[in-house]
């Protein structure tokens, strides 16, 4: 994964470089168990970290994309709230993310809202700020109220573990059904002085971010002002965040922030000459978070690259990928190594592009063209298809020669463990 | 299934009713194998048969619906093209509906264009017509070309099995991952004269009609005539086979055939009194033949009915009818027998309401109400969602709370031999 660049180290995880300005803590709330007795006595003897604290120095910019389901979780919608209100104000103050994983708050309605609410309450008192300084991130099983006890208790202790390395040891608190934690860095020569780039992300399943995923964190130490660094954002989170999907599920949780701490002494903008090395490091960070996820989705063995060329518009060439990406039969043949082309077309042909004239479209596997006119290539060979097929790594790549954009989307394949992962994951 | 109703006798497959004017034939080809030797010779000891022909006697109306998938399969374009000269004629000839299982004849270009016309012939041939009397079905692997020279070899054998009594024995050989055939039949007495409507159907997999199912052929004795029927079927398709899904993946070569053959000396038509009876009984044969491709579906061991009232219009109750029935999280949950409600609130929320108020939401398994107020109802009882998700048949029932449309779909749930017979399927 690793790519040499000009002018940009890369570093891979589990070495997540600090952000100066930037710190962790992490702590075991028992929230998914409910491990909390009558007594306030924690019940768990190998507890896996399930609380996670960002703290970002005073003087930070935060940006912030939220989940678009209608269903959005209680803390989701107090972040929102809590973020315009930051973003009108002059930073002066610190603010903090307090983020659990095991339960996602969400379709629990006023009690989960007061629950949420609460939780904020409780690490301000341990943080002497104010609540409204405090934005709440959940994840994990919807429609359960949040355990909030757990949270108040364990409010101490994630403060008390703040350090500026506490990057991976949050990368594993805020994981649910992932396998790995994911987290990825960046530094750049700007001005003669070092800028890093750092973030973590969780997610392997309800996965279709649509402005988001599930949760991602990424800091810089450089300065930027609220507009551009909202604008880098969105760049990034288009490229990325919002090109991915496991199952087509939008989550009610979704969110992704974006902390400049303004600790370096370099104050970036689209007016420096470098911004847009600046903004190409960010992007791939994003996308080398968001591919993670694919890398990581649920039950998944395979590793798809879905390019759309030559379409008329990004929503078309979306349409496509995404209809290819999401298919049940897609995907049930790329987990079965099977060259069973005839399902990717049969997906293409009800994506609903208007006037498609079918026999333009050229379908590769790899650069290995299997199928145009309409029907099997003259250059395909089963033996080629197939050893491509047998790859962990597959790129789709699907011309539609009818006009000069597109759009490129990564998903995984159906698997008997995804069956398996979510025919499990309540119980 | 057996439904009592006023006037209607319903009976239940196997025992399909005949239809005068209607004689199907069955015979082994060898499509699937591609079993023909070079001495033009069968090698399969034990065969299923893979070919079938519905033989409507002249004077027959016929009406079909086919798939809007734009890789439409190539014997659907020429059926397509054949209905329309059919229905522009007076109907003096008798009309051959040549269906074979084991390959789609989809995805094969010029080349399958021409064996699709091929088949065609060599049938004419043997019954002594035109072939523009000949219309080709075929469903199966999709890409592969369709090995005609088996269907020529056996096109006299289908012909010479050719009887009133061989709906059954057809319905048998359309299955491709069908693991039971499909049939219904209804009698009506209308102007004291019995009618008959008898049907079949094939799908299991890559089901989510647009237009029409896999395939599916109905047909009555009554006369009635050409517009009166394309409106009957229109009618039919959308409450049935166009409500229907198992993984979102419409065919490339769904097609529904609706056939009056007039032997029978009833005449229908929107002016007779018994017109609504007709077309309702109908209705409910297409919903029998729509829903059996449900219990049957791949894998499937839930049958699920999703209820969406009070929208805005049909369009938005689809639109979250179809989000919840497609999401692999919530079918995964009913293969789990698991009351993760949770995702069915996520699925609606993402199904892209605009300004929907998550808050009127109300969201029922069965009769028993889950999730008001963006939360959990204060009815709630989980042993009772576990009660009822233990059941093979399940309604949930979504009530949006802004208007007066209501719609309904049936889908199964994604199991793990969802994934096995899809990963298991070309090989």
């Amino acid at each position: 994964m690793a790519k040499a660049k000009t002018s940009l180290t890369v570093t891979e995880h589990p070495s997540i470089l600090p952000v100066a300005g930037v710190q962790w803590g992490v702590s075991y709330a028992g929230i998914k168990a409910s491990a909390v007795d009558a007594d306030n006595t924690l019940q768990s003897e190998t507890p896996k970290n399930d609380l996670a604290l960002m703290a970002l120095s005073a003087g930070t910019v935060l940006s912030g994309v939220f989940t678009r389901n209608a269903f959005s979780a209680a803390p989701v919608k107090i972040a929102c709230q809590r973020m315009l209100a930051i973003a009108n104000s002059t930073h002066q103050n610190p603010i903090y993310l307090l983020i659990n994983s095991g339960n996602a708050n969400a379709g629990t309605g006023a009690a989960g809202y007061a629950a949420a609410e609460e939780s904020c309450q409780s690490l301000a008192a341990v943080a002497a700020c104010d609540a409204a300084q405090v934005l709440p991130f959940s994840t994990g099983v919807i429609g359960q109220l949040l355990p909030v006890k757990c949270i108040n208790i364990a409010a101490p202790a994630v403060w008390s573990q703040l350090s500026e390395d506490g990057w991976s040891q949050a990368a594993s608190a805020i994981m649910t059904t992932d396998t790995v934690p994911k987290g990825f860095s960046r530094t750049l020569i700007i001005d003669d002085i070092t800028i890093t780039l750092s973030g973590i992300c969780k997610g392997a399943g309800m996965i279709r971010p649509d402005m988001a995923t599930m949760l991602a964190y990424v800091a810089t130490d450089a300065a930027i002002a609220q507009a551009d660094l909202d604008h880098l954002l969105q760049n990034a989170v288009q490229c990325s965040f919002n090109r991915i999907t496991v199952d087509g599920d939008t989550s009610t949780n979704d969110a992704c922030m974006l902390a400049a701490t303004a600790v370096s002494s370099v104050t970036l903008s689209p007016a420096h000459k470098d911004w847009p090395i600046f903004q190409s490091a960010l992007n791939d960070l994003f996308i080398d978070l968001s591919t993670s996820i694919i890398r990581d989705a649920e039950g998944a063995t395979k590793f798809i690259t879905i390019n759309v060329n030559q379409g008329l518009d990004v929503e078309e060439c979306l349409q496509v990928a995404y209809t290819v990406a999401e298919s049940p039969l897609v995907k049930t043949a790329f987990f079965a190594s099977d060259a069973n082309w005839g399902r990717i077309l049969a997906a293409v042909g009800r994506s609903g592009l208007v006037d498609l004239d079918v026999e333009l479209v050229e379908i590769y596997l790899d650069d290995h063209l299997i199928c145009d006119q309409g029907g099997t290539a003259k250059s395909y060979s089963e033996e080629a298809a197939m050893a491509i097929m047998a790859q962990t790594d597959i790129t789709i790549t699907i011309n539609l020669q009818r006009g000069d954009i597109h759009q490129r989307v990564w998903t995984s394949d159906l698997s008997l463990d995804y069956v398996r992962i979510n025919a499990d994951y309540r119980t």
